[in-house]
């Protein structure tokens, strides 16, 4: 099982656990404020849990819906392997409906799927258990494949750097240790001086709430600030380097990340901060040819007019709430992956770590 | 007295009134949820008003400060010039320290200053009636300067347009009509089709609460965003113009204003969107050569940190909250005043300005 005792070094909080039949999620929505941790048998709340957020990030979500699959894979009555993949096939549609843009989601089912379609001589119980095992290695793998990252991303920052991050991409978006913050992570464990800007994240305040919190419960220093005064920090030299997640990298680079990383990306062009994209190889859609075929989700405009039960903005107020955004090619340095680091031509060198890692 | 009814065209709302040595504020800190107004007789709770954001932006600040100077004036028990004049000082100088940067609180108080200083051959009695029409005809100058900027501004303005603004520079952030709202205004009154999309602008949500709700008010269509979302709605092609105020306008054409402002412009300047500011010719600092020196308020962090009592980071967690940041001129494609629109050598065009004003 995943497990941080498995790894040598801190890997951050694993928000995501399961033994025994039972997923266990820290309820990210609640944090910072209340460590709440929920369980989860029926994979039609674990679909809702995605959908309204209990966990997130493209990793993250990932993980959460193998198990997803597989929770409703062992609740199957299913006798017979016809039956069995039908009913697979319908669970993961529910578990894939649920949020479009970040597509370690659709790859993770495709994972599962696969696993059953290439045994159709197998007993069902036997796929079960064959489900389970591969449910818990893509949790684990997820953490090393982050080691992995963050030791390629860790060569790539001087030895004293003022990081800006933007939404959580951390230990919280994975199955443990985190992309962008996983980056951080090796850094410091390298013995470099890492310390953090950490954009809040309008509307759900990743930053504030998430990113704030692993890192304070790490010790590594951050700093939180709205994300309308990165510029301003930028303009006073107070950035050395921006490094970000990703919920989908087109086959160019072009890159979706929450909203609000395309406008880092300018701000970074602008000043000659280097930008840096960390994310596992699973990001990586090679089927688009550039970032304008990326979905991007539209979420509710309450999140935008209320924090909580408090009223922001007048009612009945128009609101545009993309949750994501592209940043073209172009403006990203280099793309970290587990498999190395992607850098001007994007093209072949991702074509090339998608192929090594598959 | 400033009075809506005076002016042909709708001016949205007047956020400060004055009758009969009261003065009453619209608490912006409740809007849009609730429309309370607040009375001052207590020049030293006006100065409150001011720091705590009763009343914000650089034109009300000025009003309201010398609003603030008559009450205290008027509530002096001095009877010989020195005395009273000893004891003005001391007003303006409380005034004047609640808020650095908007350069419009000094100016208004200078001027109220001023009145007194050339006349101390008049008993204080007559001081305190001329101190009264001062004040008021700062508030009643403030919207026909709004409106004329606004004639001016809107002729840069093509016949259907989206326009983006940052924080409040409506009626509520003047005496009346507003200086970027000003324009749209202007603009709408001149027949176009225009369309806002307000950035919500953090941490004290200026956009959200405040331009969201006059502009609703007013009927011109406005569309909410978050800051961190302008960034990509430029990259589709749905921003046309934007349009801000400014706190204080150094003699060479930076500008600073609330923070965010300056990614907003580096956008614009990154998707050849015209960036507009409009501001009176009082909020020009012609003693300060370039915007490095214009004094930066540092904020609260729990502005940051808290929504009304809600939690939306880690206790004890570091934070930065600079109140403004500063634009360059390169980036600025003219700036709207009441005396007439400067472009490029901001640094003749302004000086010009402020000599035909004063």
């Amino acid at each position: 099982m995943a497990n941080c005792n498995l790894y040598p070094q801190s890997c951050g909080i694993q928000p995501i656990r399961y033994a025994d039949g039972v997923l266990s999620l820290l309820d990210q929505r609640r944090l910072p404020v209340e460590e709440i941790w929920l369980d989860y048998t029926d994979y039609r709340e674990v679909a809702e849990a995605i959908r309204s957020m209990v966990v997130r990030g493209a990793p993250a979500i990932g993980v959460t819906a193998a198990y997803g699959a597989l929770l409703g894979a062992k609740a199957s009555s299913a006798t017979d392997f016809e039956t069995f993949w039908d009913e697979l096939n319908q669970i993961c549609d529910l578990l894939g409906a649920t949020r479009p843009t970040a597509v370690n989601l659709f790859w993770a089912l495709e994972r599962v799927k696969s696993l059953v379609r290439a045994n159709p001589e197998q007993p069902v119980t036997n796929l079960k258990i064959a489900l389970e095992y591969e449910a818990m290695a893509i949790a684990e793998q997820d953490v090393r494949i982050n080691m992995a990252m963050g030791r390629h991303g860790a060569q790539l920052l001087p030895q004293t750097v003022r990081v800006l991050t933007h939404c959580n991409a951390g230990a919280l978006a994975t199955a443990g240790y985190g992309t962008a913050l996983g980056v951080v992570r090796a850094a410091v464990a390298a013995g470099k001086q890492v310390s953090v800007l950490a954009d809040e994240t309008r509307p759900f305040l990743q930053g504030a709430r998430l990113t704030a919190w692993e890192l304070q419960r790490d010790g590594i220093p951050v700093t939180l600030i709205c994300d309308n005064m990165a510029g301003a920090l930028m303009a006073q030299g107070e950035i050395d380097a921006v490094i970000v997640g990703a919920d989908r990298i087109a086959a160019n680079g072009d890159t979706a990340n929450k909203i609000g990383t395309y406008t880092v990306a300018v701000l970074a062009h602008e000043h000659n901060i280097p930008f840096y994209v960390a994310a596992p190889t699973s990001t990586v859609d090679l089927s688009l040819t550039d970032g304008s075929q990326i979905p991007i989700e539209q979420r509710d405009p309450r999140e935008v007019t209320h924090t909580g039960d408090i009223q922001l903005a007048p009612q009945g107020i128009e609101v545009r709430n993309p949750a994501f955004d592209v940043t073209p090619a172009r403006l990203i340095t280099a793309i970290i992956t587990e498999q190395g680091v992607a850098r001007g031509n994007y093209l072949d060198d991702l074509a090339d770590f998608v192929g090594r890692a598959s």
